[in-house]
């Protein structure tokens, strides 16, 4: 499951280190994450590529933040065999993650797939870590991230995006860790997992440990993987980031070409969603999956911080946020609350999509305008 | 999983047949029905109950059609160890549909599992049958309906009401059948199934399919049954029934009583569609529940009459059209495309509710309305 990878390095000083600048995958050893729940996670790698130059005032980084089965490669083509990055065209030269100024970096989250370490990674006993992997939390994914900072010798991050779970996580980083972040950009999430949420995530959660070949979460290395579950899972999960009028638009009630839903044939969304559910069975970790979305239904930026009003009245730190006006999974009011309870926040700005939830991905224009105005931000905080 | 019968009966002549008039369940032996697609069912028997009397005229006998996983059972509490009516409280001497003046019938659905033929039901082999059960349409349930009808004697209703797929066999009985038909309440469905509503209906019908039980269909002497796979059909079916405020309001990311979501216990919101999972898992037959969603995907009033606006044209009877403000299931633009295209229909009808789609069963004050109102039209249509 795990993407090739060069060579893993360990920073031998506070000096910073930096994966090579042309987003090649780089592993980065970060020694022990000590999580919420109390358990350790030792010697945890995380996976990480670079585009652009630090500067020399180190005051240039901008950390993106992947969302539930993303990765490090937010733009392609990256290593054979992977899709493209997923905010392709929003990084490079002259783009709105501009690498003639900005230094751009990404991991692949704890827990993850695409190289840190998570469920399929092999714990010290040298097998894989399987049901042994604890359950983590978003905060622990910025524990992480955080602990990664320090190791690379890097202080403070020019600005930190990200939208949906990687939105989550540069709200852990505003209300956490505020001095070490000049701006952010919030897209397409909540402060805290909705009952809806947690409704289909449990459900997703369900349809892969309930798969047989999920054995108890133990299956890496008996050559069963419970990819039926996760094609469910993915099913499940792909209509609540898409919208109805767009699904309809697309396929309405036609059979796919060639088959004929009368006589064991599918029809043609159907046809869609099995090639959604193939293609992350083909890329991704059930267990790893299984991880992530638990966390997400940790998620609560108010937890022991006095609740979600609270946690979010300290942060000074200058934030635009954003949602997607047909988003049905994290619907404008979540956002509405985040863009109220921040006071680096000057109010919320509004996608117009008809992709719902996957606007944070399709909708290039608006979120590189996004981005650009969130480095505007990030220039003044630093002038 | 067949509700306890007291006898099947078969109609000897024309004679007006009714099942006895307490609501108790019968049995009607219709014969064949023959489907759309050329399949023959053969000696098939209609599930059916009856409150109120049926006048001398024979013309105040309203038809009552249930949803995907309801049955005849209008009206509780019926049979030990069965749910409550889905309508409790809107049928009986002065409720909306009023046994003093109307005769109440309904039937469980070609393809049930509450009585009538289905997959479970033996085959003229004597043995289930499971997979050999061809694939029907709504339009072959209400040709069993007519052939039921026939079957008893009844020449036309008074009035056909239903909501969801309930709607769907009231909306062919107005398009196949309009003169057997006195006025009609359309509740919470569409012309056609969307390809959101096919996308949720395969990924649940997948979720059965995939369950090992489920031994292609052919489970039901083999004393395994695919209920994993049904109880994840309805944790997805039941969160597009509900609303996400609804939800959120109720349960939050809260944990359930007693029970450490961080240590292997559940949600509050996951809890309650176990509970759900279970309930059904414990009355109903997964293969019917596959085979009345794929039923649903086929839903097309469309179908071989020149489109949907074409087959809606040439309905001249007095309609009520009714959406619920909050469906997200089936969106009120689905009712408004109905009342628009329905000669007979003066507007669309709108419930407010938070319950979304369950709006039609939650919602018993405005439904009852509808249901009075739909009676008056019956009224004056007989007059």
């Amino acid at each position: 499951m795990s993407a090739p990878v060069a060579a893993r390095r360990h920073p031998t000083s506070a000096a910073a280190y930096l994966p090579p600048p042309d987003g090649r995958l780089d592993l980065v050893q970060i020694g022990d994450v000590r999580l919420e729940s109390g358990a350790t996670i030792p010697d945890v790698h995380i996976a990480t590529r670079r585009w652009g130059e630090l500067s020399a005032a180190r005051d240039n980084i901008v950390l993106v933040e992947h969302a539930l089965t993303a990765d490090s490669l937010v733009t392609g083509p990256g290593d054979p065999g992977r899709p493209a990055g997923w905010w392709d065209g929003l990084v490079g030269p002259g783009a709105p993650l501009d690498t003639d100024r900005w230094c751009i970096v990404a991991t692949n989250v704890l827990g993850g797939c695409a190289g840190s370490t998570g469920p399929g990674s092999a714990a010290p006993d040298g097998r894989a870590w399987g049901s042994r992997f604890p359950g983590i939390s978003i905060r622990d994914q910025v524990t992480a991230e955080r602990t990664f900072a320090d190791a690379i010798g890097v202080a403070r991050f020019a600005a930190v995006v990200g939208g949906s779970m990687g939105g989550m996580r540069v709200l852990e980083w505003l209300v956490g860790d505020p001095d070490r972040v000049g701006a952010a950009l919030v897209l397409a999430t909540g402060a805290r997992a909705t009952a809806d949420q947690i409704g289909t995530q449990t459900t997703q959660m369900a349809a892969i440990t309930t798969d047989p070949d999920w054995q108890g979460g133990d299956y890496h290395e008996t050559g069963r993987v419970p990819l039926h579950g996760l094609g469910l899972a993915r099913r499940i999960a792909h209509l609540t980031y898409r919208t109805e009028f767009e699904l309809d638009d697309r396929f309405g009630n036609a059979a796919q070409a060639g088959e004929d839903p009368w006589r064991g044939g599918r029809y043609a969304v159907q046809s869609y969603l099995d090639h959604q559910a193939a293609k992350l069975a083909a890329r991704f970790d059930p267990a790893t999956y299984v991880l992530l979305t638990d966390a997400m239904n940790r998620h609560d930026i108010g937890r022991g911080r006095g609740g979600v009003a609270a946690a979010l009245a300290d942060v000074r730190v200058p934030t635009i946020v954003a949602g997607i006006d047909s988003d049905r999974l994290y619907p404008l009011h979540t956002q509405a609350e985040l863009a109220e309870g921040l006071p680096g926040c000057s109010g919320l700005a509004v996608i117009t999509s008809r992709d719902g939830h996957d606007g944070f991905l399709t909708e290039t224009t608006a979120v590189g305008k996004l981005l650009v105005e969130t480095l505007d931000l990030a220039r003044s905080a630093a002038d």
